[in-house]
């Protein structure tokens, strides 16, 4: 059997390791456009930043290790230009010299990935304007870093990449500012949870212009020029875009594969293109968002390395499927780690899932043992079934950790209320005997049974206007004080008690805390004595870090 | 509805405030034998060794506070000495004053948790000897080391308590030597992973002296002598013991509920005995396994705090049910994690389970950026079904992330190759985009597959002895002269290829690396040429930790 790979990464490289270990025989070929193969893509902000200093570290495998380990032929420097199904032929272009050839396969996969989007914007090939994708892109960088000391970056786009990049032109102490269409910094969050994400960005030196359209980059004698709709231009010594990725599938298209969304290619869940023998994985294909069932293009390396290898299985005649993803990711943002897993409540919305969540700010680990760090936890579930849709978190240590546990209860189908039946590791270093997963089980279950009745930030502005209702805040005198919603009047939790005869009965009971568990302690006191109350999820801690 | 609740600690202080905010009108009376309510076990060896400073913090609530916000009587210094249901009456004495009273209720729940287990040994009753479980013994051991300065100490028993112990003490500077009976410290491991807290241990000059049966203490001028079995008395400043825990039951015996196992209270999975209207929860119930669906005894807070809120709602005509654990725990060894979830091999064996394992040493996150560590995962699952059974993780950071999201996949049923399909989130800091999960589920896969074929250290001597079987070690030249088991033949993995002629085709192959990926390549590669092939799981690293 004669494999011939185009991409010699994430998708690409895992496929041809593990169609070694399946075949023997097989005569496997890798054609990778870059100079290097097997690289981390993942790694490559942090070598700009210089918290990678050996940019060797930035290849896993070279093509040397490849043939000694596995006698897989990579060649890099070589574009395959064209694909011919009917010959099954591809025609490869050698970077070096210039010179085509073609190559027959039997098998042929396609991991090419994806490119940074770029807009057709006036002065995108200026020399100070830089896009990020391969070693080669993390080298230029690096190189017109050390060369011109440049000052200031303007970094269009704000999402993973593009923090990423953000927190390690930092490092360098650099002056930088993001600027990007939307509103909000990353994507994959709801507002409120990436208001969090701002705070640290800003805490940590960096300006946002949020909501500016990019016009276009002029020269200056002085850097250049970033120039937005309807507001002054920004100056940099230079400009990364990340704006997102766009799936690199020309190859694909020009041979008639099938394509899907946004021009990815479509597959099935063998990783089968519409045309027999040629498979394709990674950033470039289609794939079932889990939770929704929709087709959906995500832009990961676990699920590039699982598609590669599920490929593989069924290039060597195996019968392996990809069971979609949740979107799982994790990022580090200076000292905040930002996670998220399973679908937003902007996503719900747009599918029309009525979905509802909880908010909670518990501890990373037990509050008497030392170093613990309060984390902010969004968890999404379906009102009607339950069913557990997503979350979100922010915080220091054990967010990650959360949301993997999240992710595999999701990805078993659990229901969102029996996260709190999950047995979890506790000792007073890592967790707390309520681990914050099981603690966002309890308040769902709490709203399942009927018993925790919420209301959002979008309900604020509604009930601070409303005459019929009453709004509490139940902090102490101190904490209310210290700054607390308008219209919201103040009597301690534990005073509650005291003050029943001040709360007319026949009006809905607004009532609001710091993070939303002493509200719903309060809630529980007043439902006793037969009132209708609803308590803020999230908290003062989450109306003010929104409204900062 | 009047509740009286024995034990005001995790299962139940935990009720308390539960059904106060279930049951506002509630009477809710705690009597709690000690002199503090709702104290942190867990911080307990921490405030010994000075990691938590403040005392205080060893309480989450107190008497004052619970009244307070919960309106909850919670009588310190009383002890419950009697029940009597035929009444519903329960016997107090305040052990302050002598006082003896007795109670009604409504509800009765039991949350007495267990006492260190006590053997009958001469000098027990010595003044150096400790064991400990509440705030008292806490302080009581303090104040002993404060004033008197041990220079030593020996600890009897290594299992959670015991560890935690040890660390403070060492932390203190005292010279400390463990002594048990069992040749392994921390049962809820196999020996294989124990090796590696043994090394943790004794690097931080903890002696272990195990196998060893004590005897009975004897004071001596200066300090005691732990007296031993077949061996020279150890002599030591002080001696604590935490050799286990026995369920405190003697109450509910006299009282005619039934028990379960080791004396335990058999309850139903709504925390209902025997008796109607008497509830248990805690150290002092005897819940089932999920994994083995045996009755045991788990001797945890998460699962004391999960079953106090069962209770809970179910004196409060809810309907909730336990639905009993995994055993998920974690501890910290000095600078080692070391987690565990569902059954080892041990108990499968004993529960006549036919389980296998993989043993694998992902690092903690990906090994380009900085800071990463190895850690050694043991996954457990039954042999035909390939039903998940449990896990072992030692290491250092990301150990209990891992742990807990093989819990949650424990929990869900899920089987252990499907581990393969989770979707965790990847970022460099957190992860590699094979997670170790993931990389233990394709391992399992490649043994379900008829892919990976393997052999275990208790394979070895007979494998060594075989004239028939062909050894390798194809690890470098320069790893294989740094150690290596006696009788395998060296052949590098990249060299394999070159010295097929020098490999008997009618003989089976047991291969040998550091990890075990490296001769799982070599497996696949000697399989392609038609070779029976075995791998050793967990790799040289494994065999020598456990023969150090
Ligand atoms: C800066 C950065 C940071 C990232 N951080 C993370 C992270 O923290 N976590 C995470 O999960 N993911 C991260 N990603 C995403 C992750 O790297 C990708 O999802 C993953 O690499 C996709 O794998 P792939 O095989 O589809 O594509 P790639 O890894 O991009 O490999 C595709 C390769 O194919 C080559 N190629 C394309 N066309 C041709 C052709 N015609 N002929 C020959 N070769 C061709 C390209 O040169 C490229 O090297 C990051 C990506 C970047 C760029
Ligand atoms: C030092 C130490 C460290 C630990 N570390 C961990 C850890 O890291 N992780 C973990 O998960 N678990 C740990 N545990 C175990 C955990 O603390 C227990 O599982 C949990 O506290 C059990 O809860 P419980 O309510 O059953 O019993 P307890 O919390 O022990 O509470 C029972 C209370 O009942 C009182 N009582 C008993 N009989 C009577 C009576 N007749 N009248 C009145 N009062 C009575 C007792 O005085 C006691 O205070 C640790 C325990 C100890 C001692
Ligand atoms: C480096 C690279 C070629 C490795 O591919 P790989 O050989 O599949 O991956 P690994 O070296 O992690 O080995 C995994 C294999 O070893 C097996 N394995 C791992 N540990 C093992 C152990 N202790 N015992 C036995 N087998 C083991 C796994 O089962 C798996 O084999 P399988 O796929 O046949 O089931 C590829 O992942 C790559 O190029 N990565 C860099 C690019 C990238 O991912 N970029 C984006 C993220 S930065
Ligand atoms: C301190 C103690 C009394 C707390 O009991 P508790 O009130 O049940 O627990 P918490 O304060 O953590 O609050 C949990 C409750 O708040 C709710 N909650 C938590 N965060 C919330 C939020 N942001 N919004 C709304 N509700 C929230 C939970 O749903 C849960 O309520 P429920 O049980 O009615 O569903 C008890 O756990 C205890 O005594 N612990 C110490 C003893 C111990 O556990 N020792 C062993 C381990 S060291």
């Amino acid at each position: 059997m004669k494999v011939i790979i185009v991409g010699g990464v994430a998708g690409g490289a895992t496929a041809a390791a593990r169609i070694r270990r399946l075949d023997e025989k097989a005569e496997i070929t890798v054609f990778e456009r870059s100079g290097y193969v097997s690289y981390a893509n993942c790694g490559l902000p942090y070598y700009i930043g210089g918290i990678i200093e050996d940019s060797k570290e930035l290849t896993l495998q070279t093509p040397e290790s490849f043939l000694e380990r596995f006698q897989i032929k990579m060649k890099v420097q070589h574009e395959v230009t064209a694909i011919h199904p009917e010959r099954k032929i591809v025609s490869v272009k050698n970077l070096e010299n210039g010179q085509e050839f073609e190559e027959t396969y039997d098998k042929l996969l396609l991991s090419p990935g994806a490119v940074p989007t770029k807009p057709r914007l006036s002065g995108m090939e200026l020399p100070q304007v830089f896009t990020l994708r391969t070693v080669e892109d993390t080298l230029r960088i690096r190189e017109y870093i050390d060369e011109n000391q440049p000052k200031s970056a303007v970094l269009a786009g704000g999402g993973f990449i593009g923090l990423e990049l953000v927190e390690n032109l930092r490092e360098l102490g650099m002056d930088v500012t993001i600027v990007q269409q939307p509103e909000q910094l990353m994507s994959p969050f709801d507002p409120d949870m990436a208001a969090f994400i701002h705070g640290t960005v800003r805490k940590h030196g960096v300006k946002l212009a949020l909501g500016h359209t990019v016009e276009g980059f002029v020269q200056k004698e002085e850097g250049i020029d970033v120039l937005l709709e309807d507001e002054a231009p920004l100056r940099a010594d230079m400009v990364i875009l990340a704006i997102g990725v766009t799936p690199d599938t020309h190859l694909a298209a020009e041979a008639g594969i099938e394509l899907g969304i946004r021009g990815s290619i479509a597959v099935n869940d063998r990783m089968e293109t519409s045309i027999p023998d040629i498979y394709a994985a990674g950033d470039a294909v289609q794939i079932k968002n889990c939770v929704t069932g929709r087709d959906a293009l995500v832009s990961l390396a676990g699920p590039a390395n699982k598609q590669g290898r599920i490929a593989a299985d069924n290039i060597c005649g195996g019968d392996s499927h990809y069971q979609g993803s949740l979107g799982s990711s994790v990022i580090k943002v200076f000292d905040l780690t930002a996670a998220v897993t399973g679908i937003n409540m902007k996503t719900a919305e747009q599918e029309g899932i009525d979905a509802d969540y909880v908010i909670l700010s518990p501890m990373s680990h037990a509050g008497y043992y030392p170093g613990g760090k309060v984390m902010t936890m969004k968890v999404i579930f379906e009102k009607k079934t339950y069913r557990l849709l997503g979350a979100q978190i922010v915080g220091y240590e054990g967010v990650d950790k959360r949301i993997d546990v999240i992710a595999a209860a999701i990805h078993a189908g659990m229901k969102a209320s029996d996260l709190k039946d999950l047995d979890l590791a506790y000792a007073p270093p890592y967790s707390s005997a309520k681990d914050p997963v099981n603690m966002a089980g309890f308040m769902i279950d709490n709203i399942e049974e009927g018993r925790l009745h919420q209301f959002h930030m979008e309900d604020i502005e509604k009930i601070s206007q409303d005459e019929r209702v009453i709004r509490l805040d139940i902090r102490t005198k101190m904490e209310y004080a210290g700054g607390h919603v308008d219209g919201f009047v103040n009597i301690p939790v534990d005073e509650l008690r005291d003050h029943l005869d001040e709360i007319s009965q026949s009006r809905p009971v607004y009532v609001m805390c710091q993070s939303g568990l002493r509200s719903y302690i309060a809630c529980r006191i007043l439902s006793g004595y037969g009132y209708e109350c609803y308590n803020f999820a999230g908290g003062y801690r989450l109306y003010s870090t929104i409204k900062q």
